[in-house]
């Protein structure tokens, strides 16, 4: 790994990194940007899903990150803090920052025959706000679930702040997105999982949830919720709350459900 | 409630909402803001242990908010968007901006005597981040913990982004912070605490964990961990984790492991 200096912020080798909040909001054809050491890791890791096109580093990180460097397999840029700073548009106090490429996604089908007798799957619905998508993620990653699943209205898991939430953990664990909603339950189904819908209004107790083969937990939006046509089709489960305080957020929501799927 | 109206950003009755974010860092005499419409839902609420100085409101708000405003029983301050921005020092979107005094911190022993016989008291050490402050707060209140107790090296759970993630908990749960972790240990073993710590290199497996008695939870940063000396004197448990990933984020520790105190 020879990293390539960059001198100029309108390199043209380093064009995709150019003013990098705008194009999160655009989209960067097919791309995706990582950000800081732990991304990084996972991204160069045999575990990442998606291909490192290349990354572009603070000069003086370069030789701390030498190892990592080495296995991601793409080329590196070094740049000075000023010249990071303005190709990124603003300030990247880490001096760390990689493109990669989206991975296909698997076909639905596929990907859900292909799981463990005990696989857990977590299917999410309209979740916007890319802090609780990352929190799934990295839930998702810690209690070992197969696959995520996404219907149209949810956020993109490989957004730059996303990712950074997640630990890499979008990086890892194979997801789909835009299905819709029943599609997505007709499709756990037909491949034995249990669907297992949260919600406050859930008629069961989650401490009632007991592990046992393949199972689906089903999460909506904080406030809308769940659509009745979905809640219809499963279990419904709520975690009790305390006297009149407001819900648990979705992701912290998804790590307790998962544990109790998991170990309950 | 008659809106008072502000025309002028250097108008002195609005002097401290001046420039928040710079405010934030340096403290505001013993004040703290709170923002959105859940939070100050809150601050107005009999279970607030905060009393509301004021509220600065951007004025075609000021109408739907007019029950809440009532309650706040505090000076109402109604601007022009642009003047409100102005004061703040950055856009205030949603248009909800409230003063709220800090409460005198109760003494710690009388806290921990007041709880219920199967109280849960949350103890937290080195905890730096606001987004995992408020987070813990949040689940704190969703599981009708009794308190929650900081270390000196915590973040101020009532600076506002920590408040906002919060949703409002951390004006309603009591708190004591400053402590020095093995004074606190000696405050909840005097007081009947069972005392549990959670650690990735903990002896036994939360599912094994099981409600009774007062009990309390102690969390370490993500990364430091909890000291030796403070694990020494604790039950220490681990959630387990997927083959190789990194352990989750510790406001969903936190969510995780009061679901199982309290319903496991």
């Amino acid at each position: 790994m020879t990293p390539i200096p960059i001198h100029d912020p309108d390199d043209p080798r380093v064009a995709d990194y150019r003013q990098i909040r705008e194009r999160d909001l655009t989209g960067r054809r097919g791309l995706f940007v990582a950000e800081g050491a732990v991304v990084l890791n996972v991204l160069a890791s045999p575990q990442s899903r998606c291909r490192a096109v290349s990354a572009l580093i603070a000069e003086q990180r370069i030789e701390t990150l030498r190892p990592v460097l080495e296995r991601l397999a793409a080329p590196v840029y070094a740049a000075g803090q000023g010249v990071m700073d303005a190709v990124a548009g603003f300030p990247i106090h880490r001096g760390i920052l990689a493109l990669g490429e989206k991975p296909a996604e698997p076909d639905l089908a596929d990907l859900l025959t292909a799981a463990p007798g005990d696989g857990l799957v977590v299917a999410v619905c309209g979740v916007g706000n890319h802090d609780n998508m990352g929190g799934i993620f990295r839930n998702a990653a810690a209690f070992g679930a197969h696959a995520v699943l996404l219907d149209a209205h949810c956020c993109d898991p490989l957004y730059r702040k996303a990712i950074r939430v997640s630990v890499g953990a979008a990086l890892r664990t194979p997801f789909v997105t835009g299905l819709d909603p029943l599609a997505m339950l007709d499709g756990l189904e037909a491949a034995g999982f249990s669907l297992l819908a949260l919600s406050p209004s859930g008629e069961q107790s989650l401490s009632e949830v007991r592990p046992g083969g393949r199972a689906a937990l089903i999460l909506g939006a904080e406030g809308p919720g769940l659509s009745p046509a979905v809640m219809a089709r499963c279990r419904t489960v709520a975690i009790p709350m305390a006297g009149g305080f407001d819900s648990l957020n979705v992701a912290a929501t998804s790590a307790v459900a998962l544990h109790q799927m998991r170990f309950g």
